[in-house]
C-alpha cells in the first residue's frame, strides 16, 4: 500500500497553516527553502542512504563515513554551494565525520585566533581541504579544566621553534574528532614554557601525518581511543588519542593574534582583547542550542507520529483499540517535549541576534554586557541540553517495545546526541558559573544595574514582595502571569542563596557547600529566559493562518510545565499557593486537550524527510508495521535459517553430546 | 604499576566493618558465599571474556554467546550445579543469552500452567535442553494489553487439534528472546476459539523447529527482528519474529492446568484458583526489582571509584587537583544513587518474604492480600526500574567524558537494563493500576480495613490532619518522622485524587483525565514501602561493626533526597512548611559528609568481580589511566597506520583530485 497516508486523518485536524508554520520554524522563508533544498539533495541520494550503518563493523563504519564525506565535498565543489549551503549538507547527512572539526572548529579556530599572516597561510590550504584539522585540547587527564592540560609547548630560540612534547600518561590528547586516523594537522593546546618559565595555555598548529603517504611523522603516536556509545552514534568519528615526543614546530605556528612568542623569547600581548574568545563561546554554544531544538524535535516527531499510529487497549465491542496519542499519561509526557522543541528554537534564534550584538559591542570595545552574555550563553547550553537528551530517552520509551530497536531510530539519536551535555562545559559546571554570576549581580544591586537577562533582578524588592495574584485556571493564560512568576522565582532563589552564603565566613567554601542549591536557582534563572524569549517571540508579527495561536498554547504548556514539575520551587519561595499551583495543573490538563488535534502538524512543520528522521516508527505515512517487519529480515542474522554457530554450540546441548564436544 | 592499589587510602577512610557489609548487601553468609564462589567461577575462566564483544558484528556476536552459553551449560553439568549455583552462574556470565528465557519464562510458565501430566512429559526435556523454548506473547501490534493478542488457535475436534494462526500482519509474534534463530519450541499466546465462540487468551507449546537439522517446521516463519539499542547489549539476544500458517498441534499442548478443552470440544474450569497468575506475577517482579538493585549498584560502583581517581580543578601551587568526589555537585548526584542501590536491595529482600507469605495463603485459599501484594509489586517494579534506568545514565554522566566510552562500561549497562522499564508492564501503566488500586482503598476506607503497604491509609483522618513538627535540621533525623512524613504525602495525595475523580459524573472519563496526577500519588505511595521498608530493615538484627550506623545514614540520604527533590508534593499538601522543607536539605548536606569516607568500602561492599563490572573507570584497583590507554590500541581501526578507505576517500580530497577519481 505505499502511497497511502495512514495519518491523513490527523492532518486535517491541524487548526493552522502548516506551510506558514514551517517558516515560522526555520526563521524565514529564505531559511526554510535552503534548508528543505539540502534536506532532500541529501534524502534523494543513495549514498547517504543509512539504513545499513548499525550492522556495519567498526572498519566498515568508518569507512562508509569517509566514503559519504568524500561524496558529499564532491557535491559541494559540484555544486558550488555556499558555505550556508554546505554546512546543511552536512547536517542533513547526519553522520558525525571529521568534516564537522574540520570545518567547525580547526577552521574558526584559525579565524578567530590567527595573525593575518598566519590566516593567508592555513585557512586557503583548509578550506580547498588540502589539509584536514582537528582540535586537540582535551587530554586524557584534563577536560573541563583547560588550565590543566599537561602538555608542553617550550620555546627554542636557538633553533626559533617550539617543542611539542607530552610528559606524562595524563597529558596524552584524547577524545579530539577526526584525529584519530584522518586528520593531518592539529591545533594543539599546550602550556607554554619559555625560558624556563610557564606562560598560560595556547595553540599551535601541528603537522600530525605525511601529507604523501599518511603516515605518523617521527614523534607522533596517533590512534582511536575505540568503541563508543551506540551501534553507529559516534563510532563514526575517529575519535583519538594522541602523544608528542620532543616534537619540534617552528615558532609561526602558534596562533598569534592574542599573545606574540618573539625571536628573542619575548611574550608580547596585541592590543586584540582577551575577551574575544567570550565570543567565539558565544557563537558555538548558540549553535548547541540550535542543533538541541533540532535533536529534540526530530525525537518529538518520531513519537507524535507513532503515539498516532500506535493503539492499544479501550475497544469497545472489538472495534479499533485507542490511539496511544489520546492517553493524558502519554500528552503529559509528550506535549511538554513537543513545546520544548518549539520553546528552545526561538531561544536559539534569540541567541544568534544576542552573538550579533556581542560581537558589533565588542568592535567599539564595549565589553559590559560580556559576563551577563557569556552566563547566559552557559546556563542556556546546559539547560537546553540536558533537556534534550533526557527528553531523547523520554520519547523513546513513548514508544514503547519498538522504540528500542534500532531501525526506531530514537538509540542512534540518543547516542548521538548526549555528548553534548559534556562537550563544550560540562552541564554542572556551567550550571555553577552561571551560580556564580548571579550570586555576584544579587551581591551588587546597590551600586550596579543588571542587564539582559538579568534586568528583572532590579526589581527585586518587589518581586520579594508580590505575590501570585491568578484565582482561576484559566488566570494563567496570561504571559504577564507567567514572566512575574518565573521572575520572583528565579530572584528569590537567588536572594536565597546570597543569604545563605553571607554565613559563610570563607565565601569559596560556602559557595563549595551550598552548591547544589546553587545550581537549582541557576536552573530557575537559565527556565525563565527561555520562557520569557519565547513569549517575546510571540509579541513579534507572526504570519499565517493559527500560527501564532498554536504557539501560544505551546508556550503556555511549556511554562505551566515547567511551573509544575518545580513546583516545590515556586511553593518553598512563597509566590504561590497550592492553591494556585493546583489551578496551574488543571490549566495545563486544558491545554494538552488543545495541542491534541494539532499535534502531527505540529512535527510535520520541522519539516523532516524519512531520511533525516532515520525512523520506522516516524515515517511521515504512518506506515510503521509492514516497514518494521520487512526491515527485520534484512538483519544479516536472517541470512540463513540455520545460524552460524548451531552446529557448534547448540546442537552438541540439544543432542546431550556435549561433553564430548569441544567449545 | 600492577598489582597497586591506588584506592588504597580511600578504602582505610571506612568506618564499617566492609566484610560484615558483604553479609548484610548479600543476605546471609550462604548467599553471599554462593554468589562470590560463582562470579569467581566465571571471572577466571577466559572462556566468558567480554571486552572484545562491542567490536563483534553482529553475526559474530550470537555465535559468541551461544558458544558461553554452551559453556556455561557444560560447567553447570560437570560441576553438578544446583540450580540457584546455575542461576547465579548466569548472572555473571553477563550477557543476555537465549537460556534466560528458557529458564527464566519457558520452563516457569509451564510449571505453573501445566497439569501433572503436561509437566511430566515437557519438563524432563526442557530441563535437560533436550528441547529448548521460548516464551511467545507480544506481537507486533500488540504489547501491554493481552487480551488484545490476535494470533489465533482454533480448535478441530475431528483431528483433535488445534490450528495456530496469524490472520494479520500485526499478529506476528514479536520480541521474544530466544525465538530467532535459537528456540526448538515455543510457548505460544493465542486466542482460543472452540466452536467459533472466543474464549479467552491461553498458552500452546509449539513446535517451531525440526530437532534433527533444525530448520523450521512447514507453516512457521521465523526471525531475528534486528538490531537493538547499543553495541553488545541485547544484541547478543535473538529477538524473534514469527508468524503461523495453519500450524497444527495436538490438543493436549494446550496449557491446561486452569482451562482444559476436552476432546468433544468443551471448556472445562479446573478447581485451580484463577488468582495463581498473580503468585507468578509477584515472584517475576521481586527479582525484576532485585536487578534493579543490582544493576544500579554496578553503576554506582564504577562512578564512585572513578569519582575518587578523577581529579579536576582545585589545584594550589601546582599540587593535586581535587578529587570529583569530594565536591557537594558530584555528592549530591552520586550518594542518593548509592542510597537507592541499597534501598531497592532491602526492598527486594521484602518482596521476596513477601512472595513466600502470598505462595502460603494462596495455599490456604486466602486472597485476601492479593490485589495489595499485586498493587504493591506492580509500583515497586515500575519505581525502581525507572530509577535504575536513570541512575546509571546520571553515573554515566557523573563518570564525564570517558564515561561515553564502551570501555566504561556504562554505555552497555544502560543499553541492556533499559528494557527492564518496558516488559512485564510499562511502568506508566502499572503506575496507573497501582493509582486504581489507591482510589479504591480510599473509597471503601469507610468499611474495609486496608492491609499490608496500604495499612497507614487506615489512618487517614491523623494523617490528613497533623502536619510535620520537625523544628532543627537534626530533627529530621527520626525514622517516625520521616515515615509520616512520606504517610502524610501519601495519603494526601490519594485521597486528594480520589476528591477530584468524584467530581466527574463517568468515573472512568475522570480516570483518564486526571492519569497524570494519579500517576504522581502512585510514586509518593510507592516511596512510602521503599522508605519504610528501608527502616524496616535497620530495626533488624544487622552484625558488624559500624555496618547498621552506616547503613542508617543512607536511608536517611534516600529518604531526605526524595524529600527535597519532591517538596512540592510535601508543600503542595500542606504537611511542611518552607522551612521544614529547608531543614531538610541542611540536613542532608550534612549527611552526604558522613558518606564520603565511606563511598568507597560502600561499593566494595557490593563484592562484584572487575570482571562482572566490566569497566576500565571502575576497576578494584583504580588503575584508570595506563588501562584506558592500553585498551585503546585494541580496536580494530588501529591494526594499521593508515585507515581502511584513506587511498580511496581521503587521499582524493587532500590532493584535489575528487573530480576524477571513483567514490
Amino acid at each position: 500500500m505505499e502511497g497511502v497516508d495512514y495519518l491523513r486523518d490527523e492532518r486535517q485536524k491541524a487548526q493552522f497553516d502548516v506551510e506558514a508554520m514551517k517558516v515560522a520554524w526555520a526563521g524565514s522563508r529564505e531559511a526554510f527553502q535552503l534548508s528543505d533544498r539540502m534536506a532532500n539533495l541529501v534524502a534523494n541520494d543513495p549514498a547517504f542512504e543509512k539504513f545499513t550503518r548499525p550492522m556495519l563493523d567498526r572498519k566498515e563504519l568508518l569507512k562508509n563515513t569517509l566514503r559519504k564525506a568524500a561524496h558529499g565535498w564532491k557535491l559541494i565543489v559540484d555544486l558550488r554551494l555556499t558555505q550556508e549551503e554546505a554546512k546543511w549538507l552536512r547536517l542533513y547527512i547526519d553522520e558525525p565525520a571529521y568534516t564537522d572539526l574540520h570545518w567547525g572548529m580547526f577552521i574558526p579556530a584559525i579565524e578567530g585566533q590567527g595573525t593575518e599572516e598566519q590566516k593567508k597561510k592555513w585557512l586557503p590550504l583548509a578550506q580547498k581541504m588540502q589539509i584536514i584539522g582537528c582540535y586537540a585540547q582535551t587530554e586524557l587527564g584534563h577536560g573541563s579544566n583547560v588550565q590543566g592540560l599537561e602538555t608542553t609547548a617550550t620555546f627554542d630560540p636557538q633553533t626559533d621553534e617550539f617543542i611539542i612534547h607530552s610528559p606524562t600518561l595524563t597529558s596524552s590528547k584524547w577524545w579530539p574528532g577526526g584525529l584519530g586516523k584522518v586528520s593531518t594537522h592539529a591545533l594543539v593546546y599546550a602550556r607554554l614554557i619559555v625560558g624556563g618559565d610557564f606562560h598560560g595555555v595556547h595553540g599551535f598548529i601541528v603537522q600530525l601525518r605525511s601529507l604523501d603517504d599518511h603516515s605518523p611523522l617521527p614523534g607522533i603516536t596517533v590512534g582511536d581511543i575505540g568503541m563508543k556509545f551506540g551501534n553507529g552514534a559516534y563510532n563514526t568519528m575517529d575519535n583519538g588519542v594522541l602523544t608528542f615526543d620532543h616534537v619540534r614546530i617552528p615558532r609561526n605556528q602558534m596562533l598569534m593574534r592574542v599573545s606574540q612568542v618573539t625571536k628573542e623569547g619575548k611574550i608580547v600581548q596585541s592590543d586584540v582583547p582577551r575577551q574575544l574568545i567570550y565570543g567565539t563561546m558565544v557563537y558555538v554554544r548558540q549553535t548547541i542550542v540550535a542543533d538541541a531544538s533540532k535533536a529534540l524535535s526530530r525525537a518529538v516527531c518520531i513519537a507524535t507520529r507513532y503515539s498516532a499510529v500506535r493503539r492499544q487497549f479501550g475497544s469497545r465491542n472489538g472495534g479499533l483499540e485507542t490511539q496511544v496519542i489520546d492517553y493524558k499519561t502519554q500528552q503529559s509526557r509528550l506535549f511538554p517535549l513537543l513545546a520544548s522543541a518549539y520553546a528552545f528554537r526561538f531561544v536559539g534564534e534569540w541567541l544568534l541576534w544576542l552573538y550579533t550584538d556581542v560581537k558589533q559591542r565588542l568592535a567599539a570595545n564595549d565589553f559590559s554586557t560580556l559576563p551577563e552574555a557569556h552566563a547566559c550563553t552557559a546556563g542556556l547550553k546546559s539547560l537546553t541540553t540536558s533537556a534534550t537528551a533526557d527528553g531523547i530517552e523520554e520519547c523513546r520509551k513513548l514508544c514503547g517495545g519498538h522504540g528500542y530497536l534500532v531501525s526506531s531510530g530514537l538509540p542512534e539519536l540518543f547516542a548521538v546526541y548526549i555528548p553534548a551535555c559534556t562537550y563544550e562545559g560540562d552541564n554542572v559546571v556551567l550550571l555553577l558559573q552561571v551560580a556564580r554570576f548571579l550570586v555576584k549581580t544579587v551581591s551588587e544591586l546597590g551600586y550596579k544595574t543588571p542587564v539582559g537577562t538579568t534586568a528583572y533582578m532590579g526589581r527585586v524588592a518587589s518581586l520579594m514582595q508580590n505575590n501570585c495574584v491568578v484565582k482561576t485556571a484559566e488566570g494563567w493564560l496570561n504571559p504577564g502571569a507567567i514572566v512575574e512568576a518565573f521572575e520572583s522565582r528565579a530572584a528569590r532563589m537567588s536572594v536565597r542563596c546570597g543569604q545563605q552564603l553571607a554565613k559563610f565566613e570563607n565565601p569559596e567554601e560556602g559557595f563549595a557547600e551550598l552548591s547544589a542549591d546553587l545550581v537549582e536557582a541557576s536552573v530557575a534563572h537559565c527556565q525563565l529566559i527561555v520562557v520569557s524569549k519565547f513569549i517575546e517571540k510571540l509579541q513579534q508579527d507572526i504570519p499565517g493562518k493559527g500560527v501564532r495561536e498554536t504557539l501560544e498554547v505551546l508556550c503556555y504548556v511549556y511554562a505551566l510545565f515547567l511551573l509544575h514539575k518545580h513546583q516545590g520551587d515556586f511553593l518553598a519561595t512563597g509566590y504561590l499557593t497550592p492553591k494556585q499551583a493546583s489551578l496551574a495543573n488543571d490549566q495545563l490538563r486544558t491545554l494538552y486537550s488543545e495541542v491534541r488535534p494539532n499535534a502531527i502538524a505540529l512535527v510535520d512543520s520541522f519539516s523532516y524527510t524519512d531520511h533525516y528522521l532515520g525512523s520506522i516508527l516516524g515515517r511521515y505515512d504512518g506506515n510503521v508495521y509492514p516497514k518494521l517487519y520487512e526491515a527485520a529480515w534484512k538483519d544479516p542474522l536472517n541470512d540463513s535459517d540455520v545460524v552460524d554457530g548451531f552446529h557448534q554450540y547448540v546442537q552438541p546441548i540439544l543432542k546431550q553430546k556435549l561433553r564430548t564436544s569441544k567449545l
